[in-house]
């Protein structure tokens, strides 16, 4: 690491990584199954160009997003690849979908009659997924819709339909009922369009039952170093490495208090460290320490440090009692070997997700 | 609004508002009081440039960033705006603090040789702060630093004391005994410099004590429409306005459940919107909805919605049973006038200064 630091942070995003990981997902399905890239919210907190330009030169066939933006980002940074947009066909955006050949997931029997429509005033064949919903009960055709297209499939005259989808609810829990449920709903909607493609597994999915792979899963958070089975061991490798560096040091005094609120109390003598990472650079509030609480950590080497007291928006204070060597301008990991992003979650009751896609902009970002 | 959507939410900032607002801090002031701006954080996600220019256009006379590279940034845009970085000396970066003009707020005894020595060098006084703790432990000299700098104050030789400084830990609880012990403390070392500038008092410590006024107050918070008197009505004007667009109406059936671990269910036929807003947007995973905690709320028009079900990347659901009237396509408001950073922050267990620093990527940004 370079001596002069103008940043608070370092982030390092190991793309070598981010490949295993996508051929380890090829390796687990089954024959025939293409591995999509989902890489919408900015591939998940770590950059969506970065990601799409390395998973288009190891032959992913198609990328997922969440928004129309997110596809008009990629569409200019790629002419060919296939991009498709989760979030569905966006009220009155359906002629940019066309323009810029953006594949739109129809949600709605509305998206649907779109993008028919669309597709008969411009006069050629129109790609689209069409997601229903199985259980989930966010997005895509409910079973009454589902049902009415099943019985006239001729509203989807003018649509290349690319495949028929669905989405888990629960597939990183291995024991939940709903998964089942779901694919079995799954195979019933899929029997009614033999001659076209089917799109069911997550990340998750991919490692539960290879009867749910289909012609296409649909990973994100294994990509990016995500643990796809919680009640195993992680197959992944990390892809986000993080480390900031320590501002102060500083004894606090027994009886004395840390950080905001004063919520921290001393009992005894207390050698701390305060490192440039707070809330505002994705270091999420909740990982502040409170009683009956794991606490979250940093790892100085491979020795991990006790977040204390509340983090504030750019600081946060860890006990270093038991490192004397630790001084000012060194530096601790958040992510990476030691601490993965499900590890970090953990402590503090959200999901590794949401700790990728909070990675702030203060942090000084790297690709190897 | 227009029509035709490729953008998954619109975050609205008023600068008019801020502009605003921070007249209200001069008025609140005592007479001699400077109101310098906090915009550290990308001025807590609103756009550190655009929150600049406006101060500046006011005659705004100092500014406190995090970090030096936010120092960089707002020095590249302007030349001669007096920019200081609370994180203090980075560690081997002093040649570009002199060389960028940026003050550094010097928080270690290390820190003062450092930039003491740095004058020497370049044989002309540099500008800095110097901050003392008394009581929030984070960054600052201890007291027995301070004591030892009190003795011997020749250390500063070359350096241009703009002021010394401390910062509240408490000052938004009206009650709390140690924003006085702080105060006191402040006191007692401020009587050891009686020629130098002192600065004392954040967004809260401003409407708490015309004592803490002293020459420069570091308004941030408050600035941005945050409530600086949690017990009281907010007095400032909201600046963030977001909102965001429903992708999707659908009539959940009683024994289904909704959203990703299947976590709410129904015990009667429910109508419900999908929101193209998730935690990747910063709309927190904590404002998921769990039993015994109030829900969040997004706005249609002046009429609230709960959130329901777990918040994911992109995506919430909210109970939509009484608005039969909202239809896909439509906006929700999430922060505006019906419900600031403090209202919806509080429904989830965090401070509004998160909900704003954690405003997201994907909204189509537009200043007015």
């Amino acid at each position: 690491m370079q001596d002069s630091m103008t940043y608070s942070g370092s982030l390092t995003i190991d793309l070598k990584a981010l490949e295993d990981n996508y051929r380890l997902l090829q390796s687990v399905a089954v024959q025939n199954c293409a591995i999509a890239g989902v890489i919408k919210a900015n591939a998940y907190g770590l950059g969506a160009i970065q990601v799409f330009d390395r998973l288009i030169t190891i032959g992913c066939p198609q990328f997922f997003v969440a928004t129309l933006d997110e596809a008009l980002a990629l569409r200019d940074h790629h002419h060919n690849a296939n991009i498709a947009v989760l979030g569905g066909l966006f009220t009155g955006a359906e002629n940019t979908y066309a323009a810029h050949n953006i594949t739109p997931v129809l949600n709605t029997p509305q998206d649907i009659q779109t993008w028919a429509a669309m597709a008969k005033s411009v006069q050629r064949k129109l790609p689209a997924f069409i997601h229903f919903d199985t259980g989930m009960n966010r997005l895509g055709l409910s079973a009454d819709e589902a049902k009415a297209l099943i019985d006239d499939q001729s509203i989807l005259e003018g649509i290349d339909v690319q495949a028929i989808m669905s989405h888990f609810a629960c597939a990183d829990d291995h024991t939940h009922a709903l998964t089942q449920s779901q694919a079995d709903q799954f195979a019933a909607i899929s029997a009614h369009f033999p001659t076209i493609k089917k799109s069911l597994a997550n990340s998750s999915g991919l490692f539960l039952d290879k009867a749910y792979h289909y012609d296409m899963a649909r990973p994100g958070y294994a990509l990016y170093g995500g643990n796809p089975t919680p009640h195993l061991n992680n197959p992944m490798k990390p892809v986000a490495h993080l480390k900031t560096r320590v501002l102060q040091i500083r004894v606090c005094k027994k009886g004395e208090s840390i950080g905001y609120g004063a919520s921290y109390g001393f009992d005894k003598d207390t050698r701390t460290a305060t490192v440039a990472l707070g809330y505002a650079d994705g270091f999420l509030r909740s990982h502040s320490s409170y009683p009956h609480k794991p606490n979250a950590k940093l790892f100085f080497e491979d020795t991990p440090c006790d977040v204390i007291g509340r983090v504030s928006m750019d600081l946060v204070t860890v006990d270093i009692s038991h490192i004397p060597q630790l001084k000012q301008g060194d530096w601790l990991e958040v992510l990476g070997f030691n601490q993965g992003v499900d590890d970090l979650a953990e402590t503090s009751g959200t999901i590794g997700y949401e700790i990728l896609t909070s990675l702030g902009a203060r942090y000084k970002r790297a690709y190897i």
